[in-house]
Parts: C-alpha cells; structure tokens; sequence
C-alpha cells in the first residue's frame, strides 16, 4: 500500500487513573467522541495501591483532530477519577529516529559521527535522535530489525558490526519492505547484498545516516540506493 | 505515590485498521473484555486509501493478562476489518534505556561509554539501549529532560553539556520527583546541584550509567548520591 509520511499537528496529555482493564478503552472512547485519533499511548509508570484505594498508572496520550481544551473537556466528562496534565509530543522533542544495532565497538563509533551530523542539523531547527543498542548473535539481531518496524519516527536503521547474514538478511529485506532504508558497514557475510547503501567507515555511515533524513541536509538516498563508499 | 517497578509479561501484535477515530476505542475495549490491560499502542504506518476505500493505518499495541490466541481471538469477534500480526515487545526488543542529552560533542563521547558498556552487559543476557539526541539552549534541553518522564522503559537521563542551569535545573528536579535519577558532566551552571551524581569524563559517565540500571552490575547509585568523580 502506498504510505503517508506524517499526519496534522498532534496533542499529548499525562493521565493518571486506576490501573484497571476498562479505563483505556474508556479513554480513548471519551477522546474518539471529542472527534480525536488516537496516536499514541504508553504507560509511563505504575504506582502502588494507597491503603484501600486501587493500584494507579500514568498514561501518555497522543492525539490529532482535537486540541488541548477538547480534550480535557471531553476527559472530564467522562466523571472518572482522571488526574491530566499537559506535556510535549514525542515528535516535538525526539523527532526524527536513526536507529544504529550491531557489535558495541561499531555502534559507537557510528553514533559518534551520527551525534556529530544531528548535533548541526538540530542547530538549524531539526530534531533528529540517534538511538541505538549493542547486540549480539543471528538471532537478536534479526529480532531488533524486525522490531524497528514497530518504533515510531523510525527512519532509517544502520547496521553495524563485522559479520552479518541469513535471518538478518531475511529480517532487513521486510523492514525496507516496510518502507524503512538501511545503510550497513561495509562486513563479511549477505547482509551488505540487503541493503540501500554500505558505507566502509563507521563515522561516515553514522553521519550519511543523519543527512539522510534531514531536511536540512541535501542528501538522497534513493540515488545511491546499492552503491559502496 | 509509590511506585511499582514493572508488571507482568506483555503481549504484542500489530494490527493495520481503517483509521477512523473509533477503531483504536473499538481494538482497546475488545481486548479489555477479554481481561487485557493495554500498556502501549503506537501509530507505526500510514497508507494511502486506494481507490474509494478507506485510509488505513498500522498500529502496534501492547497488553497485559491475556495471550496472543486470546487476543487474537478477541479482535476478530469485533467483526471488523482488522488485519492482525505477531510482533516482539518494545522491553523484550530495546529493554531498558539510559538517555543521553546535550551538546553534539560531548553527547558523542557519553554514548562511546555507555555503548561499550551496554555491550558487555547486554552479552550477558542484559537488554540496554542508549538513546540520544544532541540540542541546544535552555528552552530545547529543559524541554527533552521533562519529556524523558513520558519515555517508557527510560531509566536513567545523563545529561552531557559545558554549560546547564536555569530551567533545566528545575526541569532536572520534577524529572527526579518521577523517580528518574539524573548523571550530569562536570560543567559550568547550577545543574550539579539538582542530579544524583556528577562525573567529569564522558566516556565513564556513559559506563557509570549503564552499570547504574543494569542487573548485571554492583553498582549502587543510591549510594553515589551527591558525590563528584
């Protein structure tokens, strides 16, 4: 199916309520009446029950088609024991997700040149986030590129590490399937035959990573697609 | 409130839907009656509609107290058009997370240690990403400290600059009052004296990070608290 890049202007809102199966669906249900899509929700934290009183969380919520007032209106009317504050999108603060996952030694030296790269863009008014987790074997490696799928504001995954292939390789075909690029260190093994571009230097792939989904910056990735630097 | 650390396994399935405002209540009450608690749910893609049907987005949603087959189950009895797939949770894939906030260059040094030490703790059946994003001025970086507190999973902040105070001295102690501990380089600013721990070099405040939430270390940062390395 073709894909939609972004969405309107989204709200967020803190919410702490009992930590009950029905009070989720009751949410968003009060928010859909108001004429809101919901985007997002995680549960930021859990309390203990006080006394007699019910074990509580905080929820993030994230919406669009509804402003701040609307929704706490809509909440209130609900009549349940909401307690709602107001807070910053993900999207406003984090922006932009480039993912790095591989060997320790490579990871890091990626992030240094994709922190480096983001650090200029962010300067002229872009929010780019690099994050990134050290990982070892087939197996966790395949799952995290598989999983990437699922990250919101995921752009662009890098994969680093000296030896890459077969669930890997299966793993990174379906995630550009899903319309999310991947540029790979130059390494032993098929993964560098799965992906959009492979650079050989560490720092390079971090900030070709960064330029990549910068609108900031005046890089297309589309027109390297299966080059090597 | 006291707070509890975390809940029971989590459950997760992908599920691409008619993105009208009433289908996310609809999805959250149909696992609901079936025992669920959801804990998150993410908008991950959107289509284009094709031809005169519907736009569809895909979202990813994650619950407690019911299984795959029962959810899965529960979802279709709504008799919607739902189309449903198996996905890894958020913790099982990225675990727990240290952020890393700052200035480009130091930010880059914080993420080579905590990278490095993620690495040896994550072989060891560990699962711990560092997240980062370089910003600057007071307003952008206030503004990432208290949006940490709507990140889940994140455990620790590590805040990597020259020069912090004002409010993002104020920012760092409602972070704190959420149960979130603060790392701060060694810099100029009032910042020092609102964090659990000061460290001058970034490459240890990046490993004294990781240590600081990994199970795998003896490293107490309770009893750290206020001191200077």
């Amino acid at each position: 199916m073709p894909r939609r890049s972004a969405g309107p202007p989204t709200v967020a809102l803190r919410v702490v309520h009992e930590d009950r199966p029905d009070l989720i669906p009751s949410i968003a249900a009060g928010l859909a009446e108001a004429g809101a899509r919901v985007r997002t929700l995680a549960t930021v934290r859990r309390f203990e029950a006080e006394g007699d009183g019910p074990a509580r969380v905080e929820s993030e919520l994230e919406f669009e088609d509804l402003d701040e007032t609307g929704a706490i209106a809509a909440l209130e009317r609900l009549g349940r024991d909401l307690r709602i504050s107001s807070t910053s999108t993900a999207a406003r603060i984090w922006g932009k997700r480039v993912i790095v996952v591989g060997g320790g030694a490579q990871v890091a030296q990626v992030a240094l040149g994709a922190v480096s790269e983001a650090d200029r863009h962010n300067l002229r008014g872009e929010r780019i986030s690099v994050d990134t987790i050290p990982l070892v074997g087939e197996e966790a490696i395949a799952g995290a590129v598989r999983a990437v799928a699922d990250l919101p504001r995921a752009r662009l995954l890098v994969l680093a590490g000296s030896i890459m292939g077969g669930d890997i390789s299966t793993a990174a075909d379906e995630l550009r399937a899903h319309g999310i690029p991947i540029i790979a260190l130059n390494m032993v093994g098929s993964i560098t035959e799965h992906v959009d571009l492979v650079v050989s230097d560490p720092v390079q792939a971090g900030t070709m990573a960064v330029m990549a989904v910068a609108d900031t910056a005046r890089f297309d990735l589309t027109r390297q697609r299966g080059r090597r630097y």
